[in-house]
């Protein structure tokens, strides 16, 4: 996605260590007409997926995913990482590293909203490591639900996430890739 | 909003203490065709605002926020409640306490979001004591911006958070009104 690689390039900030500080657009501030733009792209390349349901994690999966789900007419639902005092009944529950915030954070969805039968796509802000949409998958594969794709906004190639994931034997789809970002540097593919 | 006070009617959950549970559609499954309508309804209740930004607070306002700012094409920022890395230079920080987590929670804004001669719409999933809203106004005040209108997707009249919120002079809309919810009722508006 052209209009979303520039963005980076001219917004993007290597903060090291595989940081990308992308706040101006997605992160903190958002551009919702470029984020439904994303959406569009996304729910275009999946329109062959026949996915029932699109799930995310909070927070900043939950745009990406309900621009996706806008298209395709689809429920979006994002992983709750802090329990709320309405989720009271059992409830699956995986965990994953945090980038940016260090420590496990938890990722909870109700069973109320992921059913066996679901045919479900996952959309996140970033594929890095692949640990939080490998977290969502084992989540979906628990619901008796089938994974039947995977999409990020960002994906940071050289975290190899990509390779995490391949187990799950879907088609992965990024809409746009960092390459490498040693040295300060920003590479996309 | 009549699409949403049905919504309210069909699903809305009244677990007890003035907690409203609607998950189904806002608060963890989110109903993309249904919140776009809102940010359209939304947005043509502040035209006249002549805003020129969005403020809201993670995770469920969120939504709303990017669909009104889609509609009239402003961008949209986000309060922060747990502090990412990418955060690192001084911020606003404001707090309210929460309604379904307990305790009292952060907002953060980053100063490269919210400027000085802004116009401010803040848009938020819920409006019940207004204590939230009312942090996120101190955050426009204490950021040299001004305030010129406060959207809730639902508000709950009998938490006075209107009244709480009069001070600031803006006007306030919602898109549907709960008057009542003790012995167990839902009461529209």
């Amino acid at each position: 996605m052209e209009a979303l690689k520039e963005r980076i390039r001219q917004e993007g900030q290597n903060l090291g260590r595989g940081i990308l500080k992308i706040d101006s657009f997605l992160n903190h501030q958002i551009d919702a007409a470029l984020l439904a733009q994303v959406g569009e792209e996304i729910a275009a390349r999946f329109t062959a997926a026949r996915s029932t349901r699109i799930l995310t994690a909070e927070v900043s999966g939950i745009i990406p995913a309900v621009m996706t789900g806008k298209v395709l007419g689809l429920p979006v639902v994002y992983a709750r990482k802090h329990k709320p005092i309405t989720m009271m009944e059992p409830v699956f529950v995986d965990s994953a590293p945090s980038h940016t915030k260090g420590g496990e954070v938890l990722l909870m969805v109700s069973p109320e909203f992921l059913h066996k039968g679901d045919r479900v796509l996952i959309v996140d802000d970033f594929l890095a490591s692949g640990k939080t949409i490998d977290g969502l998958a084992r989540i979906v594969q628990n619901a008796g639900a089938e994974l039947v794709g995977i999409a990020a906004v960002v994906e940071k190639s050289f975290e190899m996430g990509r390779e995490t994931l391949a187990h799950w034997g879907v088609p992965i789809e990024s809409m746009a890739i960092i390459t490498d970002m040693s040295d300060g540097k920003i590479e996309l593919a």
